[in-house]
């Protein structure tokens, strides 16, 4: 349970911070300007990604900044998920940097899962790509028509049709499908078999988006903004036929995958959130210290003060839940470490919206435009409460393992 | 303090209620997607009006459901601010009925600063038109550079000159300026002046909007969505040169006429708040019952019944504490009733933005985006956190008077 | 829903604050440092009266101000619910006011059931010398060995036996036993009946505290308190034999008339919250303005502002919402305003527990003590948080008839 | 950074947790019920030691078990600051287990103090005694008359005069004092002296309690407990002469040794708060489990699941703050972990307020009484948010510190 550090740990993060500090930091509310006025939301098909952004990557790849979240020690750069975080949380102050790393979700925890079950077909012809920042990805899992995150309401279908398996659904809020450079989607759906128990009925497949019977319908905003060029998309899957090979480890094996893949990727977001906390604290002060109403500093009107301080004990806190998480996720793997992963993935989104709606109060109108990041942290600290599971859910599994810890097992409510 | 509608009130409501159910609910959904369709953000220049809204404004007008907001008898229908109260809480539940009833924010309140302070010329050339809903209009108060909350902040200038008045300035947030039918602007401004004390500094002027040196430099958005057709724009006043006649009321009187507008402007916000809140608490209640997870309607698990409760008895403090301020605004002035204004302003916003949180997060990821009103409905409270006067102004205000009721008078911190 | 205090109101709320501030506010520190020092904890059957109260209660009912609670217009005052609850309110800054103006928990509500359905006897041997101030009674709901906020989990009998009734069971929080001048309790208990449906199972039995089978067997503290001389007791029914006619109503009345007993009851208690919590409040100010730290008073350091001003929000709309409670409980009865009730309940204890805390922040040690009504205040607002149903029930209650407004009924979770 | 129990650690912990299970637990409730009756609130002159006290002492020091808050290794256990917290979680499970580990408040501090400033002289006459648990011992530092958080408001006054030193003032909230075994208390006063800045004003004075001079005025109750048979005192000091040598350090060190007294005393508090908040879980989740309330366990209605999982995760967060707290006071000393020390003493209490709150309501009535040790966990929680300097002064601390970490340094509001 030691959170110092690694000294690959501080290697990296200085790298990162240095290379954000010089390469980022400098040019990122232009680019995002530029994107936007090149974007426009009506008509995502003519999104198109802004050279600067595979410039940077091609630098980052050069100085060695790449894939650092896998820990394979070839394929990435072999750290641990704990020796990780302190990186991602780094990242997490810029919406840019992460895919400047080829660190960015889904495409992170959908290279997990090929470097975990994929075949060697599978890695060579969608994570080496992916490794190699050539293409991007999407993860298919929320249906429009039904709770998702009870997994056994999917109705999304993949069934095994001799040595092909037959896709059919409806899926949305599948992130990064208006990207250009979207190549593949991980299609999770149930494969009916009455052999199997609840958790085995799930399967999770590799379709290509260009597979005759996949039609993105529209993009989806987020309070408003599509998230342009990368979107999140309304997919129907009609008849879509591939051959059994697509089928990510075996029919039947999607539950057990997912659950191996949220682990990290919850770990990951949740440090994201932490280094966006970390930034809108200081867009904060600073805000705050060089505005003057009434004769003082808005940082020293009211409560404001005291919100600082609750700040940074909240920020504290979740960073500290959250290296104990990954911490015990390394340890004793990401079942065990149940309670303490749905914790933080109630905390730390909670304490980034937090965080920064009282940012956005000290910044006055300038808080909700484009001028500041802080709209934009919002706006995933709120969606990243409902993805990989709404707060009542994570809450839901932490009661269940509390009671069942005292005695009064296999209760659901 | 008698908050039984009147049978004006009653039979307003009726009325309202009925043609919102008629002619409004059935076209809004289809209707918002085709002004986003036909408004791409990138150009706000090409804004249009979706021909839907005059018809309905015809209709309206044809029923006499026009002008309901408007104390006087013969150029409005004569409401108390008490008895418009109710009718603004039931046009809140939607983004398309104020405008339809002109009784849309920002023009309400300048329609009634022009009715109480207008010269007849200015009530010829920009009541009338306001008041027949051929033109919108614009308050400009906020400043890009300075803590606008604080008036003495405010660094644009309206400096008389001879029988001229030349303004010069930033504003931001400039709500309505994008609207291709917005043609005149209410500036505030500092008008220097040696023998004034503190509260006679400032003038409001009626700038046409196609003045030479008004210059729309760009609409900002809010969380990503930039409101088009209307927008709030930034834009700058450079040597516009006016006659004095385009003063409201008097050079200095500025201030005044603020703190007067402010109030009944506050009612409505908070009643359409409050109208909003109960429409949020519909869509809750009927997805929560309609969407199932855990062998159970979403409305049933964890703590989402104690939630509803809670709005429920949150949402009837602040309609009750609404219907008082405004009460007691009709009773005693808006300076009598300054507590309770500050007190809703706080209250109904922080409201509305906990019902929306908390029935977004029935919605699961639909509840961000435009399928349904919610979205709006947070970016309506978050932002109205801020315009007005933030949360923490308002606060201070209570806080002082409270001060002053127990002997501690004239302190402000 | 007019809230304006009626001229009665007016005029007894007038009568009752100078007779607070003239015979109550002056002696009341003295008075309970001096009942504290006569009644110690350890021996509860030595708990005496402090002159001082008859004494007051002598001269408030000379002056009028007596039995103000009751409706009735010769027994009591005739003032409607809403007109007694600024009364109410005004009474809740003291703890000793209540009980001078007869006017005190739980004889208000027991008086109130004896009012409505007492037999002829039954007012004569028990209201009548309760109206008169001579005795004190108490209400035996809660049991120890169950969750006693639903009712059919009662195990307290009250057995029919020819023209005699049973009674069984062990109550506690039993507030008021411990007082000498006790008399009489209102017990109640399941009555066995194959007959009748679960709402007539229940009687309400009169059982006077010197009958054989009755045995107090110990004071409850509150936070350590044992709220001497009055207590809160732990209380055995071992086969006390009574006639039939000390039922009231009749057998399997019970919880219709409980019912009925809670409403006025519960507007009470919110009144008394609201107005400790003003008193709560300018203690704060008070304090808060008088006290230096770091060069400024204590009030202008941090939130403490903020705060004051949220507790002025709060109070305010907790009382609106209670008085608009009273109104409805007049208008329309107990059942129909159930939701303005339960809400009610919720809301004025958690504003009463919130602002007190602030205040005791501000007061620092002293807060806890003795030395302000702070600590009484505090447990008050906590233990009604439980008593008369806890806030979750509450909750229950408003959620299930906020989904029967939408068409969902009948669904208890 | 790593938080990993130490071996020593494990061993302590396992041996402190095997005692209190065989030794404590199993008497705790008869033993409290027992110095309860025993111990009458009237009068606290006679307050007495209940025999089982110094047994399970007796018994603790013979397992060695004993002065385990003490860095020296051997006086104490040689335990790092984190290496005990564990230690001092599992005690404050227990009202009664600090001190028979001789590990209670203040005489902790008071004996780290002796330890690290003490003379020869000193720590024989007072430490050796306190290391034996002979006897018991009061700090003094809060004052009645005025806000006490800033240590330049303090009254009392230690005035060199020759080789003596002469103490006036009056004190409160002197913990222990009414202790039959209390002998000792640390003065902390005002030195007069013209050349010293603000740092170097104040002296610490070791008063025997039988000094001429010594006057116990009273016990202050917290929320009606006097916290028999230690208590909470109110203490006059007049004209009270002792030889210099009675003063820890020198005249003017005072300030400097409690800055260092309260680090460590600070994580303790905290460590036993977390350890409370673990008890008050498991009683919330026992009661929740073992009583029915319209059909189901209390804990699966409502909102009482996510209520349990909030409090997991507020608890996890905390004790890593804590951990995280004691490891940099640890490394780097108290002032360098001056945030972390201040957000703990804010975070920790706050959590065991609102966890010991929730378990109340699930309780009902029995959790305020004394039937758990639930109204006692509040009172420490309620106590510990003022003492040490309350919520708000540390917050202040917070967001100095954060403050200057931007470059906005040395400005207090």
């Amino acid at each position: 349970m030691d959170f110092t550090p690694s000294p690959r740990t501080e290697q990296y993060l200085d790298a990162v911070r240095r290379f954000m500090t010089q390469h980022i930091d400098p040019v990122e509310p232009r680019f995002w300007a530029e994107v936007r006025a090149a974007n426009p939301d009506g008509d995502w098909r003519k999104w198109t990604i802004h050279p600067l952004v595979e410039e940077l990557k091609a630098r980052a790849r050069s100085e060695g900044l790449w894939n650092l979240f896998l820990p394979d020690s070839e394929l990435g750069a072999g750290l641990s998920t704990l020796e990780y975080a302190p990186v991602a949380e780094q990242m997490g102050r810029s919406f840019l940097a992460p895919e400047v790393f080829n660190c960015a979700a889904p495409d992170t925890g959908n290279m997990e899962v090929l470097w975990r079950y994929g075949s060697a077909e599978q890695r060579e012809r969608w994570l080496a790509p992916l490794l190699a920042g050539e293409i991007r990805s999407v993860f298919c899992m929320t249906e429009p028509d039904t709770a998702s995150s009870d997994a056994t309401n999917l109705r999304a279908t993949a069934v095994v049709d001799g040595d092909e398996i037959v896709l059919n659904g409806t899926k949305w809020w599948s992130s990064g499908i208006g990207d250009p450079r979207a190549r593949v989607a991980i299609f999770m759906a149930r494969t009916p078999d009455e052999a199997a128990d609840r958790h085995h009925l799930h399967s999770m497949v590799l379709v290509p988006l260009d597979a005759p019977g996949v039609e993105i319908r529209r993009m989806l905003p987020v309070f408003g903004s599509y998230d342009a060029p990368h979107g999140h998309g309304e997919v129907s899957f009609t008849d879509v036929r591939l051959p059994l090979s697509a089928v990510v480890g075996a029919p039947g094996m999607g539950f057990e995958i997912a659950q191996g893949r949220l682990g990290p990727g919850r770990i990951h977001h949740c440090m994201r959130c932490i280094g966006a906390a970390e930034r809108a604290l200081e867009l904060m002060v600073d805000r705050g210290m060089s505005r003057t109403a009434f004769g003082k500093p808005l940082m020293s009107l009211g409560g404001n003060r005291e919100r600082l301080a609750d700040a940074r004990i909240a920020i504290d806190q979740a960073r500290l839940l959250t290296l104990y998480a990954a911490w015990k996720l390394d340890a004793v793997g990401a079942m065990a470490a149940m309670t303490e992963i749905s914790a933080i993935k109630v905390a730390a989104p909670n304490v980034l919206q937090r965080v920064v709606d009282d940012a956005m109060q000290i910044h006055g109108g300038a808080g909700m435009s484009d001028d500041t990041p802080l709209a934009g942290f919002f706006a995933q600290a709120r969606s990243l409460r409902l993805a990989d599971g709404p707060d009542e859910v994570h809450k839901g599994v932490i009661a269940r393992i509390e009671l069942a810890k005292r005695g009064f097992g296999g209760r659901r409510s």
